[in-house]
């Protein structure tokens, strides 16, 4: 399909049914939904969704967790496709070209942050679930600059989970400056965390497996923890005291954090990634002696998220995933809850 | 006094009897004290003290606050003074150089921290108030590298202040590489905060000081703040929400946190160096939206120190200082007490 048909098709402007999955009450089993998408943003680009990664913050979002859901709500912001419209200012994404959206789908383009290229520091950013509906779906549509195109060597069911749990450990690796010299640790290993351990194994640190369920322990190890310790054991991780540069926490339910903070070597930072409600009590004293820092992170811009996948393809990093068609939503959700997932669950598209 | 008198003088061994002002039991008036220094350290070298600034951490020893204070406790630790001794071992400081000795008496000179510049991290850090007699004295001791050169262009009653209320906000500045495009904020306006106001104007930020005190404001002003914002008004602060690019918060009492973070920028750093004994609570959702990260900074090391002073010279910076002869030390101290101190009190050696 040539690219002036591509533009005339979307001129014409008349929309897209797009079957979904929703959520039409906190906690409910998601039902099929259809919906009228609209005319297409002159910077937008519409996805004929392949797969789509599930992400705990899917859950979240269902069970109104953070007390921001709307209903209906489409969750699913992992998403990997095939271009299949473009807006009319579109001018680098082409009808047929393989991309992947995470959890952001525009910004405003013209605040400071959107031009220093921290687009998901954006004060207006649009998220793909709950701004406007997502992935679950044969078809979501984002600003074009959120359509990041897919390495060829990376599948399709392999990329969903790069757009948000990839991205969300890789960020903070590159904004907080994580050394190859560095000892680090990675709390939680799941989703998320599987995916750190091997970046961090490649970027050449000495990595540290914090996770409380021991059968997980030796494929920490074959994923690239060095060593692996019970994150429910302080005793265990008092042993680590003063030896880590970079701890980042993946979990979402609150830890031993003085314990964990004094794990940190002098200049040491702890990073966040993991939405946990309940305020983390910082001890000053113990923070200053040992001049360390607490910080968190929040997915990344695109240009972070090229280049954790030119990073995936050079080492071949791929996450670990089981796959669902996506009518079989519910049972994959329920997967997920149970905490029973390794390490991700990706549901492939089978709308008729 | 020749090098070679001095290392023969040395080389005696017969120690000093040192004249301080002790504490003796938490929260009491110090009192006249007489100790013995034993025979000086191959690496040390004495001062004789000709000022010392007074530190709310003095208070805080005095007081036990921290709980491991040790009597009877001479405190005291911004010393300027003339070096009176060198030990065998020394090499690069003669006596009758004037010289400072901050709150950092020693390190262990071996570990990875000492090792990388980093000495105030040492985990063998000697203090010089709590490990050792400091210096409400006439004389203290120190470990050579601690003990730096005071340039000619700063009197001596101004250098006191400078070795740990001045490090103590310089040393975040240069380890959280603030930027002259910066916009920052700095709580607390008192010994510590009103020379971080200097320090921070003159790195070319824009500067919002934070005080309770509304008497405060236009000598901050003076100080370098452009803008002046009451500590206690959540309201106010909130106007600043998203524009500060680094906050140093020098105060030891908890704040209204989650408002001051919500005044940080996006990337944006709250580094605390004033003693908090209640843990600080920290909203993870809000700093994760905002990537933000929460630090804290411990004096700073003998070469932080140097540089420090090399930019107080090109500056003209200096402390507003208050001076008290020594002899009337507990005046001084119920001054500081009272917060009526504008800014430091700088005490003079009148030890007959």
């Amino acid at each position: 399909m040539g690219k002036t048909t591509v533009r005339e098709e979307t001129r014409v402007g008349a929309g897209t049914t797009i079957e979904a999955w929703a959520t039409f009450s906190a906690g409910a089993a998601l039902q099929p939904y259809e919906y009228e998408s609209g005319p297409l943003g002159d910077d937008q680009v519409e996805i004929a969704v392949s797969h789509c990664g599930i992400c705990h913050s899917d859950l979240s979002m269902i069970d109104n967790e953070w007390r921001m859901s709307k209903y209906p709500l489409v969750a699913g912001h992992e998403v990997v496709g095939v271009i299949s419209a473009v807006g009319a200012n579109v001018r680098t994404h082409r009808v047929g070209q393989r991309v992947g959206l995470g959890a952001q789908s525009g910004s405003c383009q013209a605040c400071h942050e959107c031009l220093s290229g921290d687009q998901n520091l954006c004060p207006n950013i649009e998220l793909t679930m709950g701004h406007r509906h997502g992935g679950f779906a044969d078809r979501v549509r984002c600003a074009w600059q959120f359509a990041v195109p897919v390495p060829d060597e990376i599948d399709s069911a392999d990329a969903g989970p790069l757009f948000c749990g990839g991205v969300t450990v890789f960020n903070p690796i590159m904004q907080f400056d994580v050394r190859p010299t560095h000892r680090v640790g990675v709390i939680g290993i799941g989703g998320l965390g599987h995916l750190a351990l091997q970046f961090l194994n490649k970027w050449g640190c000495r990595v540290v497996a914090f996770t409380s369920t021991e059968a997980k322990r030796h494929e920490a190890m074959g994923l690239g923890a060095h060593e692996v310790v019970n994150s429910r054991d302080s005793a265990a991780i008092k042993k680590l005291a003063g030896s880590l540069n970079f701890i980042i926490s993946t979990v979402n339910v609150p830890l031993d954090w003085p314990v964990i903070l004094d794990a940190l070597a002098p200049k040491g930072m702890l990073c966040l990634v993991g939405v946990v409600l309940k305020p983390v009590g910082v001890p000053v004293f113990a923070m200053i002696k040992g001049q360390k820092s607490l910080s968190a992170s929040d997915i990344g811009s695109p240009g972070t998220i090229a280049t954790m996948l030119d990073f995936c393809v050079r080492h071949g990093i791929r996450p670990v995933i089981e796959q669902f068609p996506m009518s079989r939503i519910n049972e994959a959700l329920d997967r997920l809850r149970s905490g029973q997932a390794r390490y991700r669950i990706v549901l492939e598209n089978d709308f008729a």
